[in-house]
């Protein structure tokens, strides 16, 4: 049944990049399901509608989640300051591999899930490992929670442990598995899910391009996060003309729509392939830091008409909310135009807001703001308990920004997703 | 009355940069307010001492913050993307000149002091206001929470707004008077503060020079933070050879002890002089990244013989809580060796884990360390609530790594300084 329902409170929610739309004590209408308006004083028509009231406590639209590796989770802010692949293969692979025993995939995807719902985002798009029932496992979660948004089985046959490795067979058999059994679900769907190019052979990649676009189904990868990795990814597919272009030749990188995670040297090699109005870049700052990929140049992609969103990319990035990656966006920013690229606008904390709302909010339709008939994804943060003597002076779009630095790691107290309370 | 103690928990701390000295399920005693031993099992002629059990818990030394302005901690957080003129101007100066009304100090530094206390910090060196009786209203909060370290009355007689400016003389007086007053305190201590040298006079740098040295008192102030303001200085006294020359020149350099916060330059221009064993550098990663200063050079200044502490530099940084510092130290560390200067080693966790404690503790005297004969700063971090399959396997240096990463800004559950325990 579709939900009708209005929530009072102080609601804000970006209209566009630069622009946050600002509502004090106002009721945010909710009908099928769908954003029907905001208004100062409920109209007549709506006084039947269930009201939640959140006086004093700050809405915004859920946020979306573009790049998480769920199974990563279990060890976020763990062994920071090793290289990139001493931490894949000293740590990660081996505890993806645990996925197959589905007893312990139900116990971390449980702490996985319940974190999740108990943080600001409400769509996802989420990396399982190449275990099609444990894959499955996590979609289920997600569903029964309530959450909305991508699972993808991952494909890998190259370059991988035995541990975690498929033949190419394998891999194609799992992926249509995998697709087949979550036919069924309501609010989560199946994504194609190559780990990244050189962890999956041509054989490998044509296969679920042409999975893809038979069945029009979404994309998410990995693309030029480091220079070592676009360099070797030159060496596995020559012919390529870059890292994207490598993806293209496979038929994923904008057939249909695609996420890229990271993105932090694609401006300078494959801006067109990334200006596909299909493909959205995965923006993830505290990854590129903690792995020292780099900074992302994501003003001048948004500039150059590039869809941009943010990602926690968990367990590189460390924290499940979004409000980390917000504020990084722009710290990391501001170092880049400091260090690196003085040519490129320091991104602001509105813009930052969007990324994690509206701009990744496009890739599952019309999510991610408060405009009438988007889907009424709503989060409800409490703030009460940040002591300041300018509170009664500050705005709310101040509230929210500094909700965002200093207290956004928790205090959500209530979620909504199409209209619908999630148990917290 | 000197404290006699016992603490029994998961016991962590830095013996040098690169070693943690880690103590499962073990006592820390301590006689006389300082480290006696830490034990796996507790000597006879201990039993009689008070016991604290924080079984399962993780026992660090407290932290010391080398750098944070008191005055600044209600906008922590807020107009992030101002630039560093307009930030001052627009925000700053007019907040701190508030601290001229002792009611509204005296609410404003409440709610500073009750939220250092919850942190992880035990010592602390505080910019005031250049307000006398507000400075001193400060100084007895901090003593009263149990608090210790310095508080500087705030020096600035030219380059700052009429509502924030003193005459030369009326900061030479008033800087007497506030050391005279604060003479009674037993924990905490004033400290000579010149705000910057674009601020201060020649006449009144000379003058708190002269202070400084016939007194024996520390110094604190801010160096090198960004281009604009070394070129502004190198102006303003033209005679001298760096920013940090300058200090030497009015005997502010290491003469007594002394603190400079920032140093994002320092490497290149004034290396020598900060080589000076009575100068720490207190190292602001967020505040660098926030106002867009730039990326110290924090593991050269350290090889180089450099003493370096960690600041959180409320509110150009948003966090009070010394972890956030910790963990932005290497992740900004990580970017400068990608970006800028890959012949600078990555700082890791336990170096940055060192600065906040042992590092910047050195200033204090023998602080932030449990070695026999340290000052018995302790503070008691609660893990458990942190869900992860991984728990039972982690070490306890991996348990802090994460508790670093994920969970450092809250959990304090209990603190002592000198022995003593504080009401949280």
């Amino acid at each position: 049944m579709m939900e009708n329902r209005v929530l009072f409170g102080d609601i804000i929610w970006s209209l566009d990049r630069n622009t946050l739309s600002e509502h004090s004590s106002s009721f945010l209408v909710i009908e099928n399901g769908a954003v029907e308006g905001v208004y100062e004083s409920l109209p007549e028509r709506f006084k039947s509608f269930p009201l939640d009231d959140w006086s004093g406590k700050i809405i915004i639209p859920g946020m979306c989640d573009l790049h998480v590796h769920a199974p990563q989770y279990q060890f976020r802010g763990l062994w920071m300051d090793m290289e990139l692949l001493d931490w894949l293969n000293g740590h990660t692979f081996p505890e993806e591999s645990r996925y197959r025993d589905l007893s312990y995939a139900d116990e971390a995807y449980g702490i996985f899930t319940h974190d999740l719902l108990h943080s600001p985002t409400t769509r996802v798009c989420a990396f399982a490992t190449l275990h099609t029932e444990a894959s499955l496992l996590l979609m289920n979660k997600l569903e029964e929670a309530g959450l909305s948004g991508y699972v993808g089985k991952v494909s890998m046959d190259r370059n991988c442990p035995d541990i975690l490795r498929e033949t190419t067979e394998q891999s194609v058999e799992g992926n249509l598995e995998f697709l087949n059994r979550s036919a069924g679900f309501e609010n989560m769907r199946p994504i194609i899910t190559p780990r990244f190019i050189p962890s999956c052979s041509d054989d490998l990649m044509r296969a679920l391009g042409r999975i893809s676009v038979e069945r029009h189904l979404p994309v998410q990868s990995h693309l030029s996060e480091n220079p070592s990795e676009i360099a070797w990814v030159q060496e596995l597919v020559p012919e390529s003309s870059s890292y994207a272009d490598a993806y293209r030749m496979f038929g994923m990188m904008g057939e249909e729509k695609t996420i890229m995670a990271h993105c932090v040297y694609s401006y300078e090699r494959e801006l067109e392939l990334l200006q596909n109005p299909n493909v959205f870049v995965a923006h993830c700052p505290d990854s590129n830091s903690n792995i020292y990929s780099g900074i992302a140049r994501v003003t001048a992609l948004m500039d150059a008409g590039v869809k941009v969103g943010l990602g926690s990319d968990v367990a590189a990035g460390e924290e499940i909310s979004l409000f980390a990656a917000i504020t990084n966006a722009v710290k990391v920013s501001k170092l880049a135009h400091r260090i690196s690229h003085p040519e490129d606008r320091m991104l602001t904390f509105r813009e930052a807001f969007f990324l994690a709302t509206r701009g990744g909010g496009e890739f599952f339709g019309p999510v991610g703001a408060f405009d009438k008939g988007y889907e009424a994804d709503a989060v409800v943060l409490d703030d009460s308990s940040f002591r300041t003597t300018l509170r009664d002076r500050l705005t709310l779009s101040e509230r929210l920004e500094q909700y965002a630095y200093v207290k956004g790691r928790d205090n959500v107290c209530a979620k909504y997703v199409k209209g619908k309370r999630l148990v917290l």
